[in-house]
């Protein structure tokens, strides 16, 4: 066990000189409950996503620093890597260099849009059925249709991220991606099925490119965002949140997508989402409603509330109810205890 | 590298105020040795569950205590996971709530009654071709019919698990879980191979439940248990250990299963299992005998005797040998170490 | 986060007796940058293998020591597990004693061979596209044809390790392994396609062994290298490094494989590298050069050179390029960082 062998390490301190230059943190967080869909059976599920990371800083000097971080994905109800198929380090695997010019990795993560929005999503980028990430608030968008079916919609595998320091509450953040395949699916887009536009494990025919400019300060915070996946769909978004009180936080986010590149006809998707966090001692209100219009396709509707209650600054148990219709509607129940280590 | 890490933690805390709420352990166990059955060819084989786990427990005030543990299984010989396709925490992956009340948890780990009673196991729980575990000792009783082939058999997904506090001796255990199938092959039960009983992938026809009621003392241990599949299939097990002597414990187990709902002929099948153990020195021996009577089927009989000889706490050597007879017989011999962080 | 644990730990230290006996230690590489080969897209890619491990040892007392090692290797471009299909602990899971005698160890890892042979090679065992490890290093030899496709090249699976002290710089490493197979590919050998010599799961038929016999003093290393892989493919080696300078290390290494036991034509392959590393200041300069040559077939000839520049002693940034030519010519360009916890 780790835990006695800091007792060992501890009287070497004590003993000798210093020496230390590294860090490594372990961290994560582990998220279940119950989860209650109109069309689906009681299940043990997860508002969160579930991670166990590894991350870690080494002092350089002149205020340079390498840093990595190693982030496994996982379901609690099975035991599973994420979705049961996702890469081993689904969260991120990146490694990079930190200094006054800011900061460049390189590796698998989010993109930089997908990385920012967070902040501007009532449901604070829980990938919850009661929550908007993944679809209303980027209005359907998948950052990575060239990866294997199931993994996932919001990340860049092969890429380079820049993300600036933050001057006077201005920062940039940006990801760009190199052309190759991860092996995924043919897809159709403008071809034919006997001549898909990209065949099964096709490289891109652009490079994937992330973009999210953003100013903060202590009650306003606005993100531009600019998302071009490996086929040249294009997103683009604008996010703004105020907190308008201690207690409350608003936020607005809107989403354009464009498929004409694979999709000759209707290739637009329009989608916004308004929301609250509402702060009442140890709990916390959160509402949401959003709109998402694909062009030529029924609209989707969803209302969202929930309530978290801080057991500690660590751990939390919600309840959260959603009602998400397009042309029939599915009402969703969840309850559940998040615990961050 | 970790270790070098708290010495910068070390000279921290010496310097600040200690903020300590969190509590991560790494631990893990690791068992590889020689086998060799008469029906194969010499392995390198483990006989114990092979571990890398990660658990935490953070204290909420009024003796309320989140906890949670993540636990990874692997094949020493191959470095793969758990038979070669096992969930990657395939041990356990639980968070939940400690009070006066007991512990609620939620995830994935063994039912009630497979974790109460290792206990009665002469060979203690380890998974050896030796040992009665998962055969005799549950009188060939699956727990997880609807979990992928391979799976494994004495684990709820979807589950949920109270464990009352001990009173005078007295405790309670139970878990619960969904009817949520896991994506399992068709059982064919009592319909035909065109219409199963059971369809690949279906739910469950019931809420996999299971109970350990227990009573123990510092010479005493009995242990009733109940477990109930998703498909309706019946366990009962009655366990009993005592201290005879310092040196000397011996344990009694017998258990019934029922397969009545997906099989109507022959659906009973009746075990026991009785064991010793003789503390010598550093040295443990262990003896056991049992026998499984499948109604219909040939009986099955296994005598099974080994010695561990302790390096250290957490470190022991181990050699061991059994005779398991159905219609032909397998003789096995096993030796190897086993070795816990 | 374990950070924060650790300052409960000091805080009970300081209070209480110590009774350490264990010892964790996570460590790690994480090396990512781009790369670009003749017939290939610009790519992110790895230079050295990713690494994620666990090992310990614990003291028993009288000079003997137990010992265990696990480490993950994956992708950072992808976070996938290496080579998106290998083992989970690929690069070794093993337990052991060590003491007078010297460390013997029970599980998967490199073959002795391949373990010493890093220590002649230019590259130092990095297994660039650059370097000459797994193809003209070891003329092409695989220690593992009945693994499953893609395993790897290097390793023994059911596999027994022991490595001699080291006596006035001589030492002796063997490896053996068990004749079970993994599940690999049938291996049409001498045989046909419809009955081949070694069909798809077949054991092997001997016993996997490995030899490494070495000499070290403060200016010259040798070592001598026998491997012969379950399917008895034979692999003799010499090799030789000279540390000429303070900056200036030289090294030789020859290798001959024979394939007579599955191939009755054009069995044997014969292959040499020669290297230099030079230091200058924080950096490194890189050289190699070497031909493979297989009876029958064309001989291939590579070219390297490359710069690693050291930011800190566990962090470098490099460049490299190489020509490698068979009958066509691949030219490879890569840069990146290397980051070690």
């Amino acid at each position: 066990m780790m835990k006695k062998a800091l007792l060992t390490t501890l009287l070497l301190a004590a003993a000798g000189a210093a020496q230390a230059e590294s860090n490594v943190v372990i961290y994560g967080t582990i998220d279940a409950g119950f989860a209650k869909s109109t069309d689906k059976t009681l299940a043990v599920a997860k508002r969160d996503a579930n991670r166990l990371g590894f991350r870690g800083t080494e002092d350089l000097g002149d205020n340079l620093k390498a840093l990595f971080q190693l982030e496994m994905r996982f379901e609690p109800d099975t035991g599973t890597a994420e979705n049961g198929n996702r890469p081993l380090f689904q969260g991120q695997s990146r490694v990079g260099l930190q200094g006054d010019f800011g900061t460049v990795r390189i590796g698998r993560a989010l993109t930089a849009y997908m990385e920012a929005k967070d902040a501007f999503d009532p449901w604070n980028g829980v990938p919850s059925t009661a929550g908007f990430k993944g679809d209303l608030l980027v209005a359907g968008y998948n950052a990575a249709p060239l990866d294997p079916a199931g993994s996932g919609t919001d990340r860049t595998a092969n890429g380079f991220w820049y993300n600036s320091p933050s001057v006077n509450g201005f920062a940039v953040a940006t990801s760009i991606g190199t052309k190759e395949s991860n092996g995924g699916a043919a897809i159709i887009g403008r071809g034919t099925a006997a001549a898909p536009q990209f065949a099964a494990g096709a490289n891109g025919s652009t490079n994937p490119f992330s973009l999210a400019a953003s100013y903060k300060n202590s009650s306003l915070a606005v993100m531009l965002g600019y998302d071009r996946n490996a086929i040249e769909t294009k997103l683009i978004s604008f996010n703004i949140s105020t907190q308008a009180t201690t207690e409350l936080k608003l936020t607005a986010a809107y989403a354009k997508q464009d498929q004409d590149a694979t999709k000759p006809v209707n290739s637009v998707t329009k989608a916004w989402v308004i929301g609250a966090n509402y702060v009442l001692g140890n709990g916390k209100l959160l509402a949401g409603y959003g709109q998402k219009n694909p062009e030529g396709v029924a609209k989707t509707k969803q209302s969202s509330i929930g309530y978290q209650y801080s057991l500690s600054k660590r751990t939390y148990t919600y309840v959260e109810a959603s009602n998400k219709t397009t042309t029939t509607g599915v009402r969703f129940h969840g309850a559940g205890i998040n615990h961050s280590f």
